[in-house]
């Protein structure tokens, strides 16, 4: 079914039939997170899309290098190369060594794609593992004429390259409009024109972050890390480059532009993908208008906005029921509805083994099979994948409640869709949140019937639960003030 | 108590009182793994001792600075030079890109470290993080005269530092013996010196791993990236350096005379601490006596020699029932005693909240307290510390019982000591592995309490049963083939 897989282009604006460099093998590359801070929603969207179209890709049977890279350097405040490095900057409010800013908050990013389930990148590589990388590639641009030094800081020529090359292809802006909504440059810039951007910074004499090149002291600009790393790791022409939607306009046009002007290859990147954005109750979600919440805060329930916490397979859920190229609303109705609808998904998957089965099916299940393969393959449409996958629980329950009839091949066929599609591909899994309180409180049940039959004097009872109890691996113990449980 | 710590010192073979550098801040560096391989049993016991000790820093106050690498390049198969880079070795035989290697590896790691309940070091740098800093000091070093290079790889001039400098202090070793020890060069090799060793090694056209320098295309010795990153995270000269004792005669020694060579601090670092080896039934544990087993299969207990899979917590209990400069043998006799140990401890702190206490104790909490301390104080002896913790245990269980009492007070000491000491500082906690077979099994004895009712027409106690599982989080549904549950 791998031939028909269709994915939308942001290069060409429209789907197109996926056919990869190099049969049966794909090189994929998105954007990571910056290491500066707890790793937010909408990037928590990005690569839970992302490992999607891994997974996908590996269920038809590519063999996959997915790189994605961790930002801990080179990332300024402004994508005008102005500002501080932001690293280095909340290095100095904590007080702390830079990396350990990176080490802290890459150990978070890692916990909350955990708790999504999401699969690790197949490299993880990082700017500063990079630098000599950079710094070769920065030399390679200058010595083909598409960039310059200026006092220790190399820029990327925009004019120059643009005069040869689409630079504004990838975000279909036009140039002209894009230099006359630039601010003009003043007399003591740097830069030779508006657009020009960083590929290697001269760090001034507090800036901690920094490693000795051709042009003395610096650090090299956000975008370059990206064209580096991506060539070193899938070669200077690769099959899937994504990111989020924001990234268009500046770090992706930049990154096509230093990869074109250091390799000379025209289309670096084959498929160009990206995830749009996220609102709250239809708003942009943002920090400055306060209703952006964090993975953690949404877990919990512990933000102003959230009527309670949501699970991470319940947001997960919740985010796959958006096609990836859609905004994705939260509203505490939507992820309510999301977690009812995921307990349903699971109740039903766990109910397949014990259904009964007959001569025949009353319905369709190759064609619901097929119906889940199409909606993947047109671009990643995970939410009609999951309505037909509905289809397939509302088939279950009916089974279960004697209703429909379904022979045992299309049960076996049924039961391997569910789980390939559920837990393979869409990588939802059972929620690992059976706790300390649920054993407290079935324990209790069966305490308090120990002790009813106690009251009542039949021993035997008391005795028999206590026996089951040690079975399980419970030994409870009588006291004076009642009965104590430890798990042995 | 900080005042009193004392740790035993490598370099000066004593226990010595521990001063750090800097008031209140301890820098410490321990040697981390080579990913190229599942991380291994003797690796962990380094990193849950040093774990301790970075515990138990903090405890007493310190504001500790935890570097703890990850050898993503460089290390060779023989420390004398030969053989291949293990990463690049690896890579061609899984056909990966290298970089896939250090990847899956150092998920592998971190895995094994969470299961263990180890805190992340502050930093965690790669050896291919800092090739430009590698780069550096061996510029310094030959600057200094105590480095040359030969065809594009530069070596160490052990001899010429050796006039000068007590190269083998830290191993105690003659460096005559160890001279004699050594095979002698033959016309082939570059070395001037039987002992040196390589600081950057010229990339053969097949090896993979490669950045240029001064010298050409190639990549660092291992020993450097050690003495880089210390010195780039702690200073010239830190407090605590640390690793397995295997580490000393070559590795630890030749990371001495770089940073030494380099800097010309004499002491770079001030306490050096070492760990020991691992025996199995009383043998060495090595991969070609085929005694060695790796922590997961320990976990499950995949492996000839293991009656059983032990937890996680079990073994990092039965590894601190050890002394950190011991060595530490396994059997299952051991492990089924550590087994029952740490149920027994873990089921005593469970108790300390529900002990009724009285106007005096009639044990000695405040003594029982300066015991744990003055233990952790001498080097941080954990076996003594947890045998004083087993007094507490007895007293928690002998109060249970009523043959002792205790004052609130002291409960409130007892139960501050327990907490702070086995979760805190040695790194203990609950199992998580409350798993669905429990519930499952629980849940079962309940669903067949409430058959029995409906068979006795007791509708009134079945419909309890029922609501009171519904307010634990379950739903059960009456079908023709039984009762089943699910999870809401």
């Amino acid at each position: 079914m791998s031939e028909t897989l269709s994915i939308y282009n942001t290069l060409t604006r429209k789907n197109e039939i996926f056919t990869p460099l190099y049969h049966g093998m794909v090189g994929m590359y998105v954007c990571g997170p910056t290491v500066y801070n707890n790793a937010h929603l909408g990037n928590a969207r990005t690569f839970i899309s992302f490992d999607v179209v891994f997974r996908y890709l590996q269920h038809l049977g590519y063999k996959v290098r997915y790189v994605r890279n961790i930002t801990d350097a080179g990332h300024l405040e402004s994508d005008a190369d102005e500002g501080e490095d932001k690293i280095s900057k909340k290095a100095k409010l904590e007080q702390l060594e830079p990396m350990e800013i990176v080490q802290r908050y890459t150990i978070d990013f890692h916990d909350v794609m955990r708790a999504f389930n999401t699969l690790s990148p197949s490299i993880e590589p990082t700017a500063t593992g990079h630098i000599i990388e950079q710094i070769e590639m920065t030399k390679q641009i200058i010595a083909n004429g598409f960039a310059y030094e200026v006092n220790g800081s190399v820029y990327f020529d925009v004019t120059k390259f643009a005069q040869t090359h689409p630079y504004t292809a990838l975000s279909n802006r036009n140039l002209d409009d894009l230099l006359n909504n630039t601010r003009e440059l003043d007399g003591q810039d740097e830069k030779r024109g508006r657009l020009d951007f960083a590929l290697w910074i001269k760090a001034k004499p507090e800036h901690i972050m920094r490693w000795p090149s051709p042009w003395g002291q610096g650090f090299p600009g956000w975008h370059l890390e990206c064209s580096a790393m991506s060539r070193k790791y899938l070669g200077d022409v690769f099959d899937i480059h994504g990111g989020g939607m924001d990234l268009i306009p500046t770090h992706h046009t930049n990154e096509v532009a230093q990869n074109v002007a250091c390799t000379g290859q025209h289309h670096p990147v084959k498929y160009w993908m990206h995830t749009n954005m996220l609102t709250v109750n239809g708003q942009k979600m943002s920090k400055s208008l306060g209703n952006s919440f964090l993975p953690l805060e949404l877990f919990t329930g512990s933000h102003a906005l959230l009527d309670k916490g949501y699970s991470p397979m319940t947001v997960r859920f919740f985010m796959l029921q958006a096609h990836y190229r859609s905004t994705l609303d939260f509203s505490n109705e939507a992820l309510l509805a999301a977690e009812k609808g995921f307990a349903r998904l699971m109740n039903a998957i766990r109910l397949i083994d014990s259904l009964k089965t007959g001569a025949a099916t009353t319905s369709n299940i190759e064609l619901l099979k097929q119906n889940v393969y199409a909606a993947m393959n047109d671009d990643f449409n995970t939410p009609i994948a999951l309505a037909h996958l509905f289809e397939a629980v509302r088939i279950i329950n009916s089974v279960n409640d004697g209703k429909e009839t379904l022979s045992e091949a299309d049960k076996q066929t049924l039961k391997k869709l569910m789980h390939e599609m559920v837990f393979d591909v869409l990588g939802l899994r059972e929620e690992q949140a059976i706790n300390t309180d649920k054993i407290d409180g079935l324990m209790q049940m069966i305490l308090d019937q120990r002790k009813d039959a106690k009251a009542r004097k039949d021993f035997a009872s008391s005795d028999l639960i206590r026996d089951k109890l040690k079975e399980l691996g419970f030994e409870i113990k009588d006291g004076k003030d009642g009965t104590t449980y430890s798990i042995v």
